[in-house]
């Protein structure tokens, strides 16, 4: 290969990254149901309308008991009913007498502990034995324990992920607010790749960077809209002309070199977008592009991605991902991994980020790099698990601590 | 708490996972496009139907060269026209002629190499001037270079993740066979689960379970029915004897205790299932259930979860995880990793899955716990990250290597 990249201009990974954090206004909010919240993030804290417990219950199937003896073992009981999980019951209990009581089931007024039934003997339909000495209170969850009613469950910015949506939904929350996902146009560019699989040219390639964002997208839980365009600028300008007004986010790729059918940038001009960034001391995706359409109520951003595949797939994980979090008010870098990598690296003048395959060896991650890393290759996407970045013009030597993010 | 757990007749943490693991019968395979075949497994293999790259290309933008000279700097070469990316051309190319050639263009014939388009300089119309020194081939990406015709590209079992897509997208690959996924349904029972937010007795408790599992599968990919039932027997069992011959999977939370309303495992048995494990010696989710229905053409499995939505979210994670992976053949327990806990723990008579924050110290894998791990507690899952597993009757030092599992 050619030792592109020793030009002047171009910015770092890590000022690119404080662009993509920095330049995006935050979309609005909106209150949608807990039980639809998955992916998203909170734009008000929540404070819990309930006590959890809501009220003292049983933690088993057992008997509420009422004894102010310290020694229950041998004590016998009088049953005097009943009370079902969810059952509003009224019964009351007195010295000496017992109620039939199931996991979750409310406490009854004058219990003072609850004995799980392996230790109990029935006698008969009115009496039971307690087998084993019973301290007071055991086995009963007490009202508020786990949380006080308006106590903070979840704060700004927490994802929503399965155990949050599942924990709000457990203190009754109904609606959270949180921050709209962006409406996210993909626009794969290049005569090369083939609209669609039947219809491939000899010097055409299949496209790989449609299905690969449509189901990235999907995955971080937009429904993205995919369009195919011809390399001729009066097409390119007028899709954008037509996107920028409905969707928060273009994405592009291919078309942001130096090639004279390189339309991304010089179309998006013509639409009113603002360059942000273009150029990036990285491989893969060195001509990484980053523009702004901002006007009064109506912003939109295009992340210009290469057209190579891997340049497409690292590019999205990590500029990508941030973009998306940003729109949301999540302004943090990925935090990511050290790992040991397994074995020596040749240094390169750019700086890189390798996809490798990660392993536990005690509780020590490793990494190591696998085949095939250019950036028109993908083959070996089928073992990767992770991302490394690696320095400019470093040698590495096995041992080494790099850092990483899983993917 | 009271010390319940030392039951007889308990199978083990591993038992249950190789029941699990060795139980289902693979469900059928079916042929479905690669972009819509996120989450799934194969269940054949993939042959590369091309090359990659399909021919022989250009990695830059510049000029494609014919010169039988070594030391080609400062050679001048007449221009004979372009190739555009994705382009059909019958130029070729005589000694000391160039034709201007974009990323991924048709290598014309007679190419000796390429000059990416920094090292050339245009004299007019019809010549350029190469400033450096070129060798033979350089910038030419080989037909075949990355995957040979008829090679493998994926195994049986591999795993549609968006990179494996898009390798196979890139490949022109149309089609995969993958293993059905299963068909869900959730059933929540217990008359303490109120069924919508807003009618809330004072003894019932808000459903936490029914959201849990439902954005649960959504993640994994299933679009599961989520059914609330009451405690009552006849209930329960006609509920089973409908889904049982259309669904593949029934997952209940709750009522497969030892209480008189559990109705799960003897309705269960009423519709012809047949229990392959109850109780496991766990905590959180020790009355977990297992059971199958298989007869000619239609199986169906049981997973009867606790109701406590901590076991839920544990066992879902750690069992029915394992249980829908093996309906589609892929039958290995997840790998998991080892970490260094950085606190002391005392011990528990039972085998713990403790809900824990990992973070990296170096390339150190570090594991805290979370406080309220208790089974009906379920606040600390909007920091949870991972699940650990706490071997039963031991005493843990800070330091020592435990075993767990990201969720």
């Amino acid at each position: 290969m050619s030792a592109c990249g020793y030009e002047n201009g171009l910015i770092s990974i890590d000022e690119a990254i404080q662009y993509i954090l920095s330049t995006p206004k935050t979309l609005a909010t909106e209150s949608i149901l807990v039980k639809n919240s998955l992916s998203r993030y909170l734009s008000e804290a929540v404070y819990s309308p309930v006590n959890l417990p809501s009220f003292d219950q049983s933690a088993v199937d057992g008997y509420a008991l009422c004894s102010q003896q310290t020694d229950s073992k041998e004590q016998v009981f009088q049953l005097i009913g009943e009370v079902r999980a969810g059952e509003e019951s009224h019964l009351a209990l007195s010295e000496g007498q017992a109620i039939r009581i199931f996991t979750g089931g409310k406490i009854p007024d004058g219990t003072s502990t609850v004995a799980r039934q392996e230790i109990v003997k029935i006698m008969d339909d009115q009496n039971i034995r307690i087998v084993e000495n019973l301290n007071i209170g055991v086995d009963i969850r007490r009202e508020g324990e786990e949380v006080k009613y308006g106590q903070c469950l979840a704060n700004v910015g927490q994802y929503m992920n399965i155990g949050s949506l599942a924990a709000l939904s457990m203190a009754g929350v109904q609606r959270v607010s949180v921050y709209k996902q962006a409406k996210v146009a993909v626009v794969v560019t290049g005569d090369e790749v083939a609209q669609s699989q039947n219809s491939l040219s000899n010097a055409q390639v299949f496209d790989a960077n449609g299905p690969l964002l449509k189901n990235w997208l999907k995955q971080y839980g937009i429904d993205a809209h995919v369009i195919h365009v011809e390399d001729q600028a009066s097409a390119v300008t007028a899709l954008f002309e037509g996107l920028k007004s409905e969707y928060d986010v273009i994405i592009t790729t291919g078309g942001v070199s130096v090639g004279d059918y390189d339309f991304v940038r010089p179309c998006s001009f013509d639409v009113g977008f603002q360059q942000v960034f273009w150029k990036v001391k990285q491989k893969p995706g060195k001509p990484l592009y980053f523009a702004k359409y901002e006007k009064q109520q109506k912003n939109c951003y295009l992340l210009g991605l290469p057209g190579n595949p891997a340049a497409v797939y690292v590019c999205m994980q990590v500029y990508g991902k941030l973009l998306l979090d940003a729109l949301q008010n999540k302004r943090e870098q990925k935090s990511g991994f050290k790992a040991k990598i397994t074995h020596d690296l040749k240094a390169d003048h750019r700086e890189r980020f390798l996809r490798m395959v990660a392993t536990f060896n005690q509780s020590t991650l490793e990494v190591s790099a696998l085949a095939k890393q250019q950036s028109h290759m993908l083959s070996n996407l089928m073992l990767t698990d992770c991302l490394v970045r690696i320095p400019a013009a470093k040698q590495i030597n096995a041992g080494e601590l790099v850092d990483g993010l899983f993917i």
